[in-house]
This record gives C-alpha cells, structure tokens and sequence, in this order.
C-alpha cells in the first residue's frame, strides 16, 4: 500500500518528478502519483490530500513551478509532512519557485529540497519513513554506501587519466 | 451593498490594506473585509471567495507577505478579476511575496499591484468598476486631476523654497 | 466594435502577445493591436491610447520587455484598467522589465501579470469585461471548465503511462 | 528521552531558534541543544550527531547563516531527517543562508524551512515524529485547530474595529 | 541663463537632488528645477523637455524610484543629453529603479549613474558642457584636485589617529 | 580628427562594441578604438586616456564584464564624460557589469547604458558632441524622426498580417 | 618590518578594517595602512602599491564598498596576492561590491572574503604568511584552538541557561 | 613534490577545474587532485585535508556548485590558505555556489574567485607559493608579461581589422 503521494501541477513537471518516483522504487516504496494544479483544479488537489490521508497516505511530495503554490496549498489540508520540490522551468530559472514555496508562514511548513531537487525528496521522504521501518533504514544505509562508493571510482577514474 | 472583498492573510497585513480601504471610501465605494490565511485556515478563504460572489461581490484584492499565496489560491475558486497586493515585511523585502504573487501559471492570472501597493489596490478595482458606474467614473477623472494638482503645488513649494 | 487595446513595445513582442490576441478571440472578444514605443514614438502612444478611449477601449494590454516604461505610460494617459505584460527577452530575463511595470507609484496602478503572461493578461481582459457581459461570463466559465478537464486528462495519461 | 537534536553555529541564532524550541516544548516534545559551528568546531558537530544517533535522536534541526554549512554537514554524517534553518542576520538578509542550505546536491537533502523559520522547523520535526506517535498528532491537531482559530479571533476583532 | 533642467518624480526625492543642484551651483553652473511625474502629470513633463529645449537647456537630469520611467520618458521627449538617478526609497532599495532607468532599448539611451547619485548627476552634466566651456572645465580641474587632497587628508588623519 | 575614444576589455567584446561603431560611423563620427585591460594591462589603459585628451577625445566609451572596472579606471584619469557599457558574457548574465560600472562612488560619474547596450552608448556619445555641433545635432534628428517610423512601418506590417 | 599594506577607499571603510588590523596586532603582524581611492586617488594608490612591493610588502588587503575597483585596481600592479573585502555600505548592501571583486577575469585573481569581513582577510593574509613563518603558524593555531574553546564555552553557558 | 591540494565535490567540476590544473603545470607546480564530496563522502575529505598537510601540501583549492560546502569544510580543517571555486553548473547560475561559498563567517575565511574562475584559483595559489620561492615568481611576471602582451596583439590585429 502506498504510503507517499506525489502531486505536480502540470504533466510537464514529470520530467523533474521522475527521477524522485524511480528512486522511491530502488527504495522498495510505493507512491501514489496525481497531476493536479492548486489553481486550475484546486478541488482535485483538495480531494487527493483528504482522501490520501484516510487511504494511509504518510507523507506528501509536491512539485511546482513559477508561483509556485502546490506544496502550501497541500500543507494548509494535512498535518502529515509535506516536502516541496521549485522547478526551474521559468524565466527566472526557479528563483520564483523556490521562494513560492520555501518561504511559508509560521504554523504551516514545508519541507524545502533544491530546485529540480525531484531524487532528493525521494531521499528525504525515505529517511522519514525509516524512523519506523527498519528494513527502509538498512536500505537507506546501503544507498549512502554505494554513493560514498561511487564518489570514489569516479576520483580514481580521474586519476587514472591524469596518470594514465 | 459591498462591490469589493479584500482578504490579508494576516491582520498585521492591515497597515498595508488600509490605505486601500480608506481610497475606497473615499470613492464612494463599500468593501468587505476579511482576515484569513491561505494555510492556516483555507476553509475560511474558499467560503469567503465562493460566498462572496453570491453576494455580488466583483472584484477580490488579496493581499500577503513571504510565500504569498494567498491571492492565487482566492483565484482558483473565482473567475472575477483578483489583485494581489505583495507585502514587505518579510527578510526579503517583499521580493519573494511579488514573485509568489506575479508569477501565476498560464489560465489563472492575478493582477499584481507594487509591493506594499495597497491604495493601488483600490485604485486598479474602481478602474474596473468605473468600466460600468459613470458616476464612479467621474469621481476617478477629478481624483487624478486632484493627484496632478497636487504634483503642481509641490513644485510650485519647493520653487518658492530653492527662490525665496 | 473593439473593446480592448493591445499596445507592444516592438514587433518582437509579438510572440508573447499573439497567445493573448488568440485567447481573446476564442473568447469572442475583438482587439485594436498597435506597435508603439514608449520612447521611440511616444505621440503614437499617446494618440492611440486618447483616441482609443475615445472610440471605446475599455481596457488596455501592454507588454514590454527591459525597461518596460510603456504599461505606465499607457495608464498616465488612462483611467481605464491597464494590464502589463513584462517580456524576458532582455539579459537580465525579464526581471528588469516585471520590476518595471509593477512596482508603479502610489496613484498609478498597472495590473502586472507574469512575465511572458500573454495569455493571463487576455483572460484578465476578459474577466474585467465579464462583470458587465453574462455571454462572455458563462464562456470564462466554460474555459475554466475545460481547463480542468485537461489537467484531469493529463492525469489519467499520466496514470496510464505508470501503470500500463 | 530527546527524540531532537537543535544544533546551531552561533549562540546568536538562539532568538531565531528559542520559538522553535518553545514549540517543541509545547507538543510535549524534549530536544537537545548544542552550540557547535561546522567551520569553528567541526569535531563538536560530528561528534554530536554521531553520538546523538546513538542515543536516540530521531531529527535533527540546524540553524545557521550566511554560508550556512552547518544542515548539510550535519546530513553529511546521517541518514536521519535534518531540518534546516537559515538565518538572516547577514548584510544579504539570509538570503545567501538560503541557498547555501537548500541548494544541497543529489543524494543529500535537507529539508529546508522558511528564512528565520524556527518554529516551523519544530512543526515540521513534530509531525514526522507524529506519524508514529498518535498522542503527538493529536497534540498537532489540536495546534492547528487553536492556530486557525486565533485567524478567526483575529478577523472579529479587525470586524469590531471596522464597524465598531 | 540655465543650462541644465532637473526633474525629479516627487518631492521625496529632494534630499537625493539636493547634493546635485548644490554641486551644479558650486561649480557655477544655474539649473531649472521641476516635481513632475511621468505618471501623475505626463503633460507637465512634456511641456517642461520641450518648452525647455526652447529655453536653451541642454542638459536633463531626472531623477526616480520604483518603477522610475521618468528618465526614459524625458529621453522620449529630446534628444538632448539625460541622465538618470534611480532614488533608493522602495522595498527594493533602488533596485528598482536602477534596472528601469538603465535598461533602455537600442535607439534612445539614459546616462545612469548611481542608485542616490544626485552629486554624480551633477558632475556629469558639468563635465558635458565643460566640454564647451573652458572656464568651467577649469573648476572641474580644481574640484578633482581638491577631492583628491581630500583623500591625502584623511589619510594623514588615519596615520596620525594610528601612530598617535 | 577622432573627437571619441572606445576601449574594451577583451576583443570578446567587440560583437557588443561593433554596433556601437557601425553607429558613430553613420552619424559621421570618427572614434579611436583600443583593445587594452584595466586589469592584464593598466598602463596601456592609463596611457591612452591621458593620450587621447592631449590628441582632442572629447568622449570615452568603456566596454566591459564581468568585475567590469574598466569604466571607472578611465574616469579616474579623465574629466571627459566616460560612458560605460556592461557586457552580459559571465555566468551571471552582465548584472556583475553592470553593478560594477554603474554604482561609481560620489566624485568620479560614469554614464551607464544598458547591459550590451553599444548602440546607445554611440548614440549617448552623439548627443553629447551634437550640443556643440550643429550638423550633427541634424543627423541625430533625423536619426530619430527614421527610427520612429520604423516602428511605424514595423506596426502597419503586423496590421497588414493581421487584417491580410 | 610590515609584510602587509592595507588600503580601503575611503575612511568611512575604517570600521570594516579596524577588525582586521586588530586581529594582526594580536597575531603580531604589523601593516601598513593606506587610504586611496581607485577613482579619486589613482596614482596614490599606484604608488603605494608599487613602492609597497619594494619596501618589502608580501600580501594586500584592500576593502571597498559599492563598485569596488580598489582591490581588482591593486591586483592589476603587483603580483603578490591581493584579498578583497566588500564593504556594504551602500543602498545594495554589499552585493554591488561583492560582485565587483569577486568577479575578476582570467589572468589577475584577486581573494575574496565575506561582505564586512575584515577579520578574516586579516586571518587569510596571516595564513599566507605563516606558510613561511613557523611561529606564526603556531599563533594561528593557537587562534584556533581559543576560537573553539569559546565555542565550546558559549554552549556551555547555554545550557546553563537552558538547565537552570 | 605537490604543494597544491585540489578537491572537487564531483568529476562534473573537471572542466571548470581543468585550466587550473594545466595553469599550475605551465608555472611548474605540481597539484594532488581528488574527487570527493563534502556531503556524499565527507571523511574523504577530511582524510585527504589532514593527511594533505601532513604531506607538505601548502595551499588547497577547493570547487564546487549549488550549496558548495566543499571549501569552507576543507578550511574547518586546516588553517592552510584555502582557495575556493564557485561552479556554476546550478539553475542559479553559481550564485549559490558563489554566496556558499563566499559568505563564511568570522574565524574561517576562504579566498575565493569568480564563478568557474578556475585558472585564477591556480594564479592566486601560485602567487602565494612565490612569496618563498623566487623562480616561480619570475615565472609568474613572465606569464603577466606575455598576458600583456596577448592583449596588446589582440589590439593590433583588432586595428588591422578596422584599418585594413
């Protein structure tokens, strides 16, 4: 049974979102996915939180673009965490989402990842989910490991070439 | 009977709101108003917004500081004209307000005023409403003959200061 | 007979400002359309705008790039509503120009979409026009409608996608 | 037993800090607090989340500004949520803070909250916490009922103002 | 005879023009000074560039915040030299205005100088016409050399507070 | 007799500085061209200025990116009026340049044109010469009255496509 | 002997310095101090620079504000290393005289330190230095250790505070 | 033997780091490379910084984009001059890279460079290896010379061009 939902406000959001769903999938989690806009169809995002939450939903991911509203708008209906991903799409490059949605007032946050930061809040929502899921933990540990790992071939692929 | 709702997402926002408010009346015009938050209480906003119209309200001015959603979400649940009003008080200066404000996605737009550019509000919304109140109309006419006078007679002191 | 006036900087604007020239005719409205500079021909700015009132424009579009001067140069000759539109076509991506239009002088107001909003500066158009047209009301409804539906259909092709 | 761990680089972040803390305190929640700085005591900082994973912490938060390095190098050395908090107190306003905490690379993330945001980060905190601990998230509930009621008290008050 | 007209938007931006017109006066140079907006009293504007090109004024000054077309709009009048004081009044500390005035299109320039510039206004008309003017070229001679024993003499100033 | 002296940091610089050129050349101007950097070589930059006045350049113009100091070097060895222009090739797109050239400290102005703004800086350069030069006063006239009915013509060529 | 010159544009820059030339003192460093302008004071500042490397100067510090051309301006006459401090004095804070010095071309480096960051350009110059000084080296070492020491303090009189 | 440390956070940093490293060959200076993120395998990096100094390594150059911890973690480690490179390879454009960088707090300094100013890091390290080492700084007058010369050359072919 899912335990994430992912909301972006427009299909062409995908491209930033997937990299974030894949990684869930190496993470063994499962998500419900929902293309829905804050503006343009505010009752379908409403309804997906609300529903979400009975449906078992623990976390929510949201990403955005320009004036960027989703994640808040998602925040103000569920008390589960909310991580909101800016997407860079516009003509300032992200800058607008970013502050869209990182700069909440006090009472309802959101949880900020970088701009185009689709893997990371996959990331982030997974070390959410493993305080109480100690296979997740492992998997988690193993991630960071093989990332360490990967740093380093890639420096000794460097040095390779510049002592080839 | 009330023309114009103006909402703030905060009463701290009202130094801001104000000065619009009392444009207004000064125009003969009449404006509820409402505080409510965007994240702290949407249920409040959507009610506001889908009521309001009901009650034949025209025009909706929304104003909000920080990660300012407010005016794009009372957007979402109408199709009359909104102006949103970016507030300052944030450690940005407002930046982030105007870009979260301005930046709205293709379909629902928002008219954006300056920062901090409550009585502009007002102004812009008796522009619309003057479209169809001739007598509105003429009191627009004499406030900018009035506000051009008022440009002529600072000069007119300062030339009295730089000759006396 | 024209109820809007569409004025841009230089014909290079006009790929920002056709979507808006066709959002409106789809929603049954006409549109005088003028290439005019604020600083290289600021008579035809100021005939157009003077005659245009004259031969009943109700609202006016202008869109700008870099130091967008000409949205508050239209509205210092106007009372009607004026509906900026900045252009990112500068180095500075359309910051210069949205800081230009939007951030008018208390007395003046520009109603500022965002950067590059062609077509949300036709749609605001129109819902100004609506408050006093019910055909034109019910066809704002209806694109609001079917705007929807699309999100809701890129939904279900997303959904097909991950699940197919 | 503390389930949070508050680092911050400077006791001079203490007034952004100290409402995040009071937060905590109110929904029931015991934190540790330390004073390290990821460039001044970087062997404090490792230590502490090291050491604190083994007692017990769940999340971390961390406050910083201006190159504000402390959130990422504390995700550097754990695979538990940690919350960022930049600080404005620099000539740029925190805004060099910002993206020195949300900007973090692939495969790290930090959950970054708004400029000067400590008691969203105490919420944020509290509700990953609540997703395993029901009286918490009763205790959230309930935080956000009184919250969206004092925005009601707040409206009545400005009514009686206006009217009165 | 004056040769050099000032404008400035608001007599709130005196304190900004003062240094200026002081300058203008001490290197013996006479000024005509005019509030004029290029919003709130566009005529007045037109009227004082073209009415003064008549009277032999062959330098503007003009002076503005915010969104401050002032400049652009006196530029569109003559095309006698301009040059462009954005005034740091707004939210964005003059931001604003700098990329309002400075951002002109090809084919009608502003000669911008410092956000609160007002005295290097001064000294740039000054050096215009001294380019005409060899009594006046000689003041700017001697007003360098002394700025330039200025700096000599709060160096030794320094020394002697060091070595004291 | 070259009355204009252009110098560039880099020949990179010279696609921004061409049009400037082509320019000066069409409204009759001769101007002296130099490649030299207030950085790699100071002392051609010095000797070129002190140079050109005594060889009668009444004008400079100063092209440059990035820490583009190459402006405000040449005004400090010349009381001629020095124009700067920013040039956009750096990572941050010319607001580096252009914050370098333009926010010259009280005492020594540069008169700043748009990011790439070559053309206006000949024009500006034209405009200050034209007070002393009646011919050419005429040639900028005419320059003026062609290029407002270019955009003319640009405008009938859309009615044309719209209406055809 | 002093090994390093100091040089700040203006005096108004003493209070950003002073803190460097404190930490100096303490580190038992002794420098020349100069104030010169790049703009107003060229060839004091040429002189300095270029009779400094021959009085034996081994590192510059130059700090200025708004279009800081000092430190680039030093760097472009001696090939000993030159650090930059911003100063923020001006109505942009510091950001114009960050990207003034940092932004330096291919070929002259000059090495930055944070807006108002005196201290630290003292402690750059000193870490130069003790490169080929070995009780220098033990001095900073010692700064360091002090330096967490009072960090390790300030925690300490926190939680006093916080246990109390 | 190397006395340069070079660390960048990945191998997408190389072709920014690159014309350093070919830069220190030119002047004869050897550099150890590593590929190592302060995030992703931060005892990597602590490994190679102490182990570095104990080596002989005299300076370290550190590159890194978006949130780049990368040198002011390598400074928390040594008191070696550290050099660092902001990357620009992020939505921002490396301003983020450049204010992570840049804005260290009081204590820790870190000598930066432009945005992707790759070979001036080498420059400024080489710069400070000469104050000791008298062959390598006739090396680098030589490379200032010849780098004149460049622009001279580039001027010349320049008025070839325009002359020819």
């Amino acid at each position: 049974m899912a335990e994430i939902g992912i909301i972006m406000g427009s299909d062409s959001d995908w491209p930033i979102v997937e990299p974030g769903w894949r990684q869930l999938q190496a993470l063994g989690l499962s998500a419900e996915v929902l293309v829905a806009s804050a503006h343009r169809s505010p009752e379908a995002v409403r309804d997906f939180v609300l529903g979400g939450e009975g449906r078992g939903l623990k976390v929510f991911i949201a990403a955005a673009g320009a004036a960027a509203h989703l994640p808040g708008v998602v925040a103000s209906f569920t008390r589960r965490p909310v991580i909101g991903v800016p997407v860079s799409g516009s003509a300032l490059k992200g800058l607008d989402a970013l502050l869209s949605i990182v700069q909440m007032p006090p009472g309802i946050p959101v949880a900020t990842v970088a701009i185009d930061g689709g893997q990371n809040a996959a990331l982030l929502a997974a070390s959410i989910l493993a305080l109480n899921d100690q296979a997740l933990d492992r998997r988690l540990a193993e991630f960071r490991r093989v990332q360490a790992e990967g740093v380093r071939a890639k420096n000794e692929s460097l040095q390779a070439r510049l002592n080839g």
